[in-house]
């Protein structure tokens, strides 16, 4: 049996300030509080069946302390611990609940210096019962959903010294597809973006601007329906003073974004729509070169987006 | 000087329990209450200024008091009550403040049974301070905001026996603009499709199914931003038990519409977006004939909207 | 091995007359002629990457000659055509380029009477060189796309007699997955919507109204960006003087539709989008039951299609 | 009588290279060229019925002829030309048709440089009879439309060494209304949005950067129907290696927008969405002070649109 990861489950973040946080994610960008500890908030999107897609801990400095993958069957996790060990990685074993709703988990460090958590089993509580939806197939009545409540989590982007590097070693360890990459002129790539689950982005891993820079997380990007829904969600940043880092167009991926950043941590979101699927089961990577998006004055696929604000492990 | 009317303010609706009623137009439909007495709410939308586009009063029967028109002036009322008192006319005063953040209006009843209001004052209280918007022009925060809230009221459609005498009636004694009108094969008019401020359609009347039905309100249209929110406002409608006809888009006006209706009052509002603003000081009514639209199975322009409930007077 | 479908391909429909109906599906609605032959034209949508997505042949009478699936690899074409003659189905083998742009595929029929095809290989040539897009990861120019033009298949719905039957096989021989299941009250299943891919529903099967109604096609439907574009799309239907069959929002699959006919061979296609995507590696079938959507005149999750026109194969 | 002007019409534009100039406004913009002489192009959008909304005409340099604005009446002009006259302007009278379609029309400058055109009547041509729409309230039929054609033409914006000064003279001579304004910290009003149409902001007028800055058109405005067009419109401007300068919401005005220039005159247009209607006889202007909406990295509301280049007249 060759393990598998199914799907980006949740990432765990770490925040000054637990309050003014949740304050950003809950009471200005909508996302629902299933479980909250002393220390902890779990939290996951209007859309979304399983116990968390964030959760955010109260901690001395902002942080990630991991990124949650889910396998595709329980059983897969110790699979890929053992394969791990043998090749010398630390592996840690997580005990069942110590992450609320988690079953047994492991995490270990991915090149160069990322934390990733794979688990297998997940709790799927429903909504409270008078948030719940009459149909079957939605989780919570819209009539009480924030107005800009994202659907679901949808992908992630990282820095990272060797972005190459990191993305082989989780292209050739976890199995994940390579959905685009991006080279540079000088032959080297500076972005991979690949995909857990197989039809779209999962993963993007981007070069950090300077080589000494420790791996961090660029953003966490969450799914809204349609473009007006960037507006609306950018409406209700400014008006929570809220920073943003604009509402443009992704040449790679094709996805229409607004950037948002959490206050308190520093943490940087995006809500994200507009992407495609990728159904072919024999996708050639799209390969691009330096010269196909300008990032200039003029064009725009990418947004000019080049000096943002950076959190780290 | 010859009075004008500037706009369509607000329309008085009767229902036998408001707060079921305010369940609907409040708690579903995302309109705000900005004023409350034992009997009558006043409600606007989150992007209106004035005190009420809406009212509610608890009555024995579901019937509509009065539709509300703003004059272009507050003298206008006087100048509009003279003409039409010289015309044998029952106009009757309704002193400032009767109705809530409302200045003296008169009261009428054009052919055949609707009855109309002429008022050319009203109160702006602003949101609670809570729920202002930060910016200036905009109204109150999004971010409080109900997530199917319209923005304004847009139009109101009624059903008169004679409509062509009602339109002409409005059309030169209010100096109402015919945007577009509907002509049947046997040369009658359907329908008149009139302009109170001059670049959209404020008011529409249809002629009743038989001849001796009384005059009645066929719906209170409501703006949104896009056919998206036509959609969530669906949902929204259905999650909570509210009797909907329909999304589709009128050929007249080229609206797009979500068509529901208050369970407690039969009162029908519609969710509307994409119509067009006429600005041509020389605009040529729109000359509809009855074969220009099919209604049958196949073409939808109208959408099969027939056989509507009624609410009277 | 155990062979896998991987994906929806196409559908093969038969028509009276392949001009006229190449004006609809082309000149009406926008998909992209690939390839044409005295008798059949080959089609796809502007996103896909695939020679076609949907074939028309001339032919006495409209119909459908095949539903075409793609395998994971091309050798489990072969596999799942030694399982089918194992169970004593009729195989038939179609050699490589019989269908244009094909490798090598099988054709059978599965219960009651619905004519399948399974290929591994499909040709994938670029667009002209004038229409292509610059970026790496769009197909089309979108500066010369038809206005209302889809991006790709999506999912398909037939009718069948025994549509639990029809379900069931398909499941067990194919093994989709069950996305969504709807049961009447005597507790008989309607309808099952079944998942290739495993992340949406690809193919719906529905109870025929009448036990000796022979299998058929209700609708293939194809994906746009946002609701706004199903109103568009409804626009041009009826500027093209083609027969529609409404836009709403289905309950089961959440999806927003328009739908609308090809005029001379009567097959339906749907303007499709809005729909979930199942993710989960342990998703759990939503379970409807009769009366949790109405189809009365006041809900409309449905939306009241009943007796929609048919096509048989 | 006090003449009064109804509403923008039309923008004379100058190009180096006409042809080059309508490849960007007709072929990747999706406007209708209605007429052509040797020398100018008449463009009107797909939702227009008067002859033009904008003219393109060969020239040494890229430039401004006029400002084109219609009457409220025909008599108007003469009414508007007199008052001028008597006031020391230089008014020049242009014959009916020296600008095709166009009635008699007078042009003048108004503080500080700006050139204005005031003219009563223009032609109304019905679309080539294949492009006709069958709805009788829509000029052209959709199915041939360009996929980013936009509907009208919405407002424009300014430059003005002093820009409180150009603004106030339309306001007492033109009678246009103060829709918005926005003053800076030091008292000096940057910017005035004025109305000439009643409903909605027709002309912007802002403070150059430097006092020695010409008189210059900052963009003028076609309206879109949703937030989708703009990022569609954004990639069909990058698929044709045209500069833009970004999707954004403005907070004055609340409109979305993208901007694009045309490679060859450098003339800005905004494709323009979202904004909302006075509809209120007793509209009090919006005051902004600077602080009000800041421009800095956090905040977009304006969007960091700073140092645009510009095209004089």
């Amino acid at each position: 049996m060759s393990p598998e990861v199914a799907r980006l489950g949740h990432v765990a973040l770490e925040t000054p300030d637990l309050d003014e946080s949740l304050s950003f994610y809950v009471d200005t960008s909508g996302m629902e509080i299933v479980e909250r500890t002393d220390e902890t908030a779990y939290l996951r999107s209007v859309e979304e069946y399983d116990h968390h897609s964030l959760s955010l801990t109260e901690a001395d400095e902002p942080g990630i302390d991991h990124i949650g993958w889910q396998t595709e069957a329980p059983e897969h996790v110790a699979a890929f611990a053992e394969r791990f060990e043998d090749q010398g990685l630390d592996v840690t074993w997580v005990a069942e609940g110590t992450e609320a709703g988690q079953g047994e988990a492991i995490r270990f460090e991915v090149p160069n210096g990322h934390r990733f958590e794979l688990y297998g089993e997940m709790a799927k509580p429903e909504p409270p019962k008078e948030r719940r939806s009459q149909l079957r197939n939605r989780q919570y009545d819209p009539t009480d959903n924030h107005p800009i409540a994202p659907n679901r989590i949808d992908h992630l982007q990282i820095w990272d010294q060797d972005a190459f590097e990191c993305a082989e070693w989780i292209r050739e360890e976890l199995g994940f597809q390579v959905q685009e990459y991006y080279d540079l002129q000088d032959g080297s790539r500076w972005g991979t973006f690949l995909s857990a689950c197989g039809v779209k982005i999962d993963l993007a891993i981007v070069q950090s601007e300077n080589d000494d820079d420790d791996a961090a997380v660029h953003h966490i990007a969450f799914e809204v329906d349609s473009a007006n829904d960037l507006f609306e969600a950018h409406n209700v940043m400014n008006e929570n003073d809220v920073p943003v880092d604009g509402i443009g167009q992704h040449g790679i991926s094709r996805g229409e974004f607004m950037y948002a950043r959490d206050p308190t941590s520093g943490h940087r979101i995006e809500f994200n729509t507009g992407s495609y699927l990728t159904l072919d089961p024999h996708w050639d990577p799209v390969a691009w070169e330096e010269n196909d998006i300008s990032d200039g004055d003029d064009h725009q696929w990418i947004g000019g987006i080049d000096s943002l604000k950076r959190v780290t492990y």
